[in-house]
């Protein structure tokens, strides 16, 4: 087997189990949300196929794309279509270099900030050190063409969150592979799950922002010698 | 084993398995809830028996029915009654035959709608594609006539939406089939939840109409080339 | 084995069963919660020990004990304490002679609507066939003596509800037997919940008087032929 | 194998299989959350590793630490890191001698009272068992030196409750021994959930003081023949 050959081995193999942890954390039903991750030092993404349940994902049915978000012919599942999300996790592959991983989910709180169109405020110290302030909201885009894909990059270029909600739909997040975008799907959702609760009695007390500051520094920083997405 | 008995064999294994969904999702309690399948090709349809714990329920136990709701005498399964409301899920057969499977469960957010008998507003993108709008609301009935069955009927015919909450009661759904069906319930509850949740702390951002036929139609007719059980 | 043992045995054994239940249901943390079972035909009832882990509970750690509430000493079990609560239990025993199953929890939703001292309407109809009416609240009692079971008995004797909420405290249930006892703990969480989501964004529309009584009725005698605690 | 030996492993065993409770009663995510355990006899503890997956945790990879935090080099799971909440369980294991465990979690309605700053009030007879009056909120403090240490023990030293909120983070409890710490974590969620709900519909009741000191004593004293940790 080739190195690359190898790489796209892993990758599937590696996006297919990471499924399993939206089922875990309840961010997905029935068939709905998608992982993908990027095979390392190729032109290619490892994507969910659509309509197929969480219970039969298994590497050899995950489907390889190239960077435009067509399947490699000839290759494992490719008989079948990708997920219906794969142009946007296309669009932030071409142009978020540094992006490994993307998920999508409609997991409950994101999306009830999401429909209200609110960015979800920094007000608990994990959700500093994890997206190092708000989460935004992103524009209403309607599937089917480039618009997902670009609301997604437009919001998340240069801001420290990795997560966005995209307005009256869900929510996308990114990582420096498969592995870190599903740490900050379930991260995201336990935030807007908790400030949402804390709200419904009153205002959560702000966090100054050189704190917030200090907090994802150090996250960042201090911890750097270990994969990130393995803190804790 | 003629064509028919093997399609009646069938019916009564989908449905059997199919209610593993109900509870998977959290949609039932204790041996509440219900799910029927039409037999295809036949004027006959499968369905719960009364009483009987989800950990129980197999191929066996579903309960064969003609389209009046008697049951079939001498069939497995035909010494227990049927779900109470069979003649619920018999009157929809009778009247909309392009239906092939009836869910009905009390699940929390969808029932907490319709106790204030509010439909449920079309603000999320994912509720565009699978319901095309809002899910209305049905009138208040009794029990132990066709009160509920006319209901339902009268209320999704010619509507797009495949569920209805019954006001007071709890919801039902329809579908081609009972997976589909089934499929409509898990999905009305978690719109019905997440709009809940958004609610509580402000008002969701409304979609444009243009933009849920737009959604509706696609996830219709883009997506057509598959079962539409199986779609994302 | 004489009949009074053998009734002994069954009884241990499904009370020990039955508080699966109550973690499959959510309604219990940690060692919190119990089931007792009058022994058909003995004045005895069989309770959970305290401190026991549901992980290890089992026939031969429940606890036979008089309607005093007293251990039975030498019997399986007799060198544990039985429940905190097993004076209310057994009071309920003593003063209601129609009882033969009662569960205790501070399942969250009922125990929120008792710390608030208000009963909870009966606005959706498969409350009103279990419980044909609101679920009272009773008094605010200290643990320790007769007053938790004195307020028990006073609130539902004559009452249509097999559930109680004691205020500040949480919910008592009864039944025919243990069984039933826990289908009214399970069916009392589940309409405390959804009638406590539903009144969140407005007021659940009231069930005229007549309906509910026609329903309570209904579920009490047309579906007479078989036990209560097997229904839908 | 020394007595000290022996005490070092039965603490490793205990504080790795209690982990297994956070995630049976939804207290954490991902590898968030830890638990530590003093090895009785000595001036050490036992703590959870950073970043390590809760399926896992098991009695080798748990770290053994002196009382200032710093890792035993050469001792099983050394060659980690430990959780990087370690200062804080040290700075409580010097200051409060009477203390076996300590566990810290962001539990999601413990955390949004900590959110808002707000002590949640002593509404429910469980809660005046246990925690003897309300559950109190330290001060804001950043990781990365004592000051959320100062802030656990000024806040609970001399307190009843055996749980602290800290202010815009989450909640850290002590107790006897690291299974009476996670009772604590346990039922602190717990009653933080349900106050929480009780509140969205209006003012919960409150007990009177006599009533709070009288139930507090009771838990502590007459049960005071069994390990506290065991109760109901």
């Amino acid at each position: 087997m080739s190195d690359l050959d190898a790489a796209i081995q892993r990758t599937r193999e590696e996006v297919a189990k990471l499924h399993a942890e939206l089922t875990r954390y309840g961010l997905v039903i029935w068939t709905g949300g998608n992982i993908s991750g990027r095979v390392p030092g190729a032109e290619l993404f490892v994507i969910k196929p659509s309509g197929v349940s969480y219970d039969e994902l298994a590497a050899d049915n995950m489907i390889l794309c190239d960077l435009d978000g067509n399947v490699i012919a000839g290759t494992p599942g490719s008989e079948r279509s990708p997920s219906s999300d794969t142009a946007a996790h296309a669009y932030v592959y071409r142009n978020m270099p540094h992006v490994g991983g993307v998920v999508h989910t409609h997991s409950t709180y994101a999306t009830a900030w999401a429909a209200r169109g609110e960015a979800i405020p920094c007000v608990i110290t994990g959700m500093a050190d994890e997206f190092g302030g708000e989460i935004p909201v992103g524009p209403f885009a309607i599937i089917g063409d480039d618009s997902i894909g670009r609301g997604i990059v437009a919001t998340l270029d240069g801001h420290r969150s990795r997560a966005v909600l995209m307005q009256n739909h869900g929510v996308f997040t990114i990582g420096k592979d498969a592995k870190d975008a599903v740490k900050a799907a379930v991260m995201c959702e336990d935030v807007a799950r908790t400030i949402h609760i804390s709200r419904q009695l009153g205002d959560p007390l702000p966090i100054p922002q050189e704190s917030i500051d200090a907090l994802f520094d150090r996250y960042q920083n201090v911890y750097g010698q270990k994969p990130q997405g393995e803190l804790q």
